[in-house]
């Protein structure tokens, strides 16, 4: 039975393209699947060996459902992340000009990144409505049901449409992250420009709580990627934090951050240590003095000659 | 011209009923509006006084299109808040009994607050299907699109339907936060039980800057209530902070907490200083020493003292 | 040859009625040496087998003749501490009264124990002069060079004089904290109730820099009992920072504070972990949750669980 | 009645010598007296004007009696300070030769500024004895009790004496800190290179405690030059911490900082800024970015439009 991926189905989104990029999807089977839990759950139920999905983007931040999923249910871990820039075609049925355009079609999520473009470039009157995917905006379009879709400019080819514009972004930058997740296992290797994400739970909430969770990582000069309140399902106003780290779990000042999590926190859900993607090992910020594996080390040393009384 | 209310439409939904819990709305038109941009671009070019619109609930966290909308663009004010519990009821048409039902609708939002219900309840191959609005998902069940629709209770009537099942909410608690926002005004005087929303933006990414930025809080005794990152639009991992404090904008410690994050941030957004909903004054926990108005005075007074040398 | 106490001369002090409290002095020779620096000395060059010192005391706070000979030198580490009462009689040649007093002697020392008594109870124009010690002012007494001297009580038989009066401390609680201080050598166990003495140096002089030291302590749920700077002899405005901190070096919190103390300055001296004296084991303050050993230990166990991918 | 400036004496010490670089003293009667208390009272009892003393030496350390007089009793304020480079002559009387030299003498503070001299260039078996000043010192030399004192080579001439070695320092950059300490006045106005000085006593000992309060400082940017711990007097381990900052009461961080502390502390006491001696206003540290007056104001006014909703 060869190894198979889940991915945010279906064919021809962004993400399968995101996923492609990945060397080793040429020996697996990619699996499109109808959602983030049907992918996540493929992976808990044994049907796939990794799920591909979205967890966030330039325009609407964390994904809420990934992150809901990562959060709850059976622990699962990031083993990859992939950094894709986003940027739309306009795609027609062939012939279709700009000024024949009466509706248009996509996944919800592309509206705010294509708003700007439309009220420059097509007429005011113009119908928007919400497809399933950018892919099934194509198909429709395709079918006949919407005059064009925004999707990216991959899908024209399989859906026999022909982009009419393409470039489309309103916002620079424009870029989706994605991760491949899998059942807990051994995180990859250090590679020196790594990320560690985990979810902490609040002890109680008094004036300065977060912040004293903040400080198990600045005290280490670890660094904050990401900061993501989701909901715990107790009540309004009741948060955990997913957190994005730089530096990998096996790097002594991000391990020791995490026990000062641990003991200060009543959950704590791992999520893994992977390597950044879009970051180069040379680019990477130099540490601040006094947390790096040689100067944990070297303290470490110097404990047990204190303890030992050999000083 | 009577002042008129903007709130999230359609008629129906939980929007409109918490909205009416407001006793202003008695002299006040109230207009639906399509979406939460439309109603706050309502009072943003003069065709309402005020918008009415959800930004928190317990299962979804943040709502991430209000948050957005309130960051971006013109300053605007909250000036109310609303808190309602939220559980649905199951409308079918007259007659109809769980073992007629084949499809369901209602609005996305409503699915991980029921899904749970619908496993136990409902036949495995039932199709839910999404409705725009929880009350046009009762309107389509009126016209026979679908059998059944999760809707609030009080919509039953309007759409001629009947509620076959009551109090359905998958999570105890469940609640939704609306807010009632308007231009920018002097904020309502203090109750004693108040919360202030701000967004700020970090002057640069080291570690610790999140949690330098939360001290001014933490220092002040001042508790923070929300933080959820929302992205900037400047790319992917560029990040401001939603937050909401207790207290009011005229209390010294919160005012002194602002006025540092003012100089600590390159930008920072008062969203607005109003009462807390569901919280009594005499409920609010009590504030940590030297943090009080009067302990304030006291200090300045002393200040003032030690700067004239009449100590 | 049998083993040898160094202490601060001469015989007749409260250094030398503290030492006898400890009760391994039965079996050693008590050398009393004219100095802190001569005891510490004793001990550097293996005349002494331990030195008894005077290092902190209520009324004049840290001894810095002691201090600054730890800090600097050879490492030395405090075994053990003594708490002491310090009260003061009044020594007189037998036959002597109140009111023939002309001239008192004392240790300088004595001087801000007693200034108020002597306020009140001697005449104005009785002359103070300082001695090398409060034995050695009794001393001159029985010599008759001086009225009257302030020493322990005890002293009074030594020197053939009588205690007029007994009891004498200007300031309640006054009480002088002695500690017995040897080559380096492997800490004596924890009891529970133990002390942990360190000096560190700053790495930089920035705004929060002795804060952010301080953080390693607090973020662990360390308590400080002592914090007291000495010029590090590189010019006016540079201090080294002695500090005491609740527990013991084998406690993982206070071991994992000094490696972070350890990575973040240029120097750190450990001075040693001992029980700490006048407070049982049942009246340590609770730890703060989350920093008990079996928390750390907890927390490394999970971490090694993440680390394999079994979680 | 002239006004007058009672100093620690004798007349031909380093005291006298730094007050005279004050260029008022050329209109002021100088009154030395005999002690640091002495020199206080006449202040506080208005037989002087102020009263000039040490308060700081970089041998060793804070000068505990001063810190404790000003700790104590009624309240008084530092209007200047003066560092003077610390250096000692070898004087004694005419014809002596160093291999005549068999007593010496200086005050107690000189011995550990001159101990390593001692060592190298006089006979192992030379006497030292403490003298009541160096001037004093001088003095006995020329009166043919000792030897030779250490003392500041100005002192010579007074006594009769001839400086046999000069520029004599253990230590390199050796300076002792005076300051000249009046009644509560207004204090001068800022320079730009401003010190303030303050003590405080803690609410409560927990783990933080004093972090806590230094965080009032660095959160504002306010750098600490000098935090030195005294006893309170209410026991062993009961300490107040006098502490310098940089910065002026009438700069805004610092106003906000102390105001912080008084609100945070029981009691605090100013002791008053002035103007840093031996750094020119253009050699101080810039400013960490969102601490300056301009920016304190910029946000002060930021924070009345957001309370008058002109936003």
């Amino acid at each position: 039975m060869p190894a198979s991926y889940a991915y945010l189905g279906p064919e021809g989104t962004f993400t399968e393209v995101a996923l492609r990029t990945l060397p080793e999807t040429a020996t697996r089977t990619l699996l499109p699947v109808v959602s983030v839990p049907a992918a996540l759950d493929a992976v808990r139920n044994g049907e796939a060996e990794a799920a591909f999905v979205p967890i966030e983007n330039s325009v609407e931040g964390g994904i809420t459902t990934t992150l809901d999923e990562l959060v709850a249910g059976a622990p699962l871990m990031i083993y990859r992340e992939v950094l894709l820039d986003i940027t739309f075609a306009l795609l027609v049925r062939p012939g279709t000009r700009l000024s024949d355009i009466k509706s248009v079609t996509a996944h919800p999520a592309a509206q705010p990144q294509v708003r700007n473009w439309m009220k420059t470039h097509l007429a005011e009157d113009v119908v928007w409505e919400s497809a399933a995917s950018n892919a099934d905006g194509a198909r429709l379009v395709q079918e006949g049901r919407y005059d064009a879709a925004f999707a990216g400019e991959f899908a024209a080819e399989r859906y026999g449409l022909e982009p009419l514009v393409t470039e489309i972004h309103d916002a620079e930058n424009a870029q989706t992250r994605f991760v491949l997740v899998g059942k807990p296992a051994r995180p990859a290797a250090p590679t020196g420009a790594d990320k560690t994400s985990v979810v902490i739970w609040q002890r109680e909430d008094h004036p300065g709580a977060l912040m004293e969770l903040l400080q198990q990582f600045a005290i280490r000069g670890v660094n904050l990627m990401l900061l993501q309140s989701r909901p715990t399902g107790k009540g309004i106003g009741n948060y955990c934090f997913a957190m994005d780290a730089e530096g990998h779990i096996s790097d002594r000042r991000v391990a020791e951050a995490l026990m000062g999590l641990k003991r200060a926190c009543p959950q704590v859900r791992f999520l893994g240590s992977y390597p950044r993607a879009g970051v180069a090992t040379k680019d990477v910020r130099p540490l601040r003095a006094g947390t790096s594996d040689d100067e944990f080390v070297a303290a470490s040393d110097w404990l047990a000659r204190c303890q030992d009384g050999r000083f």
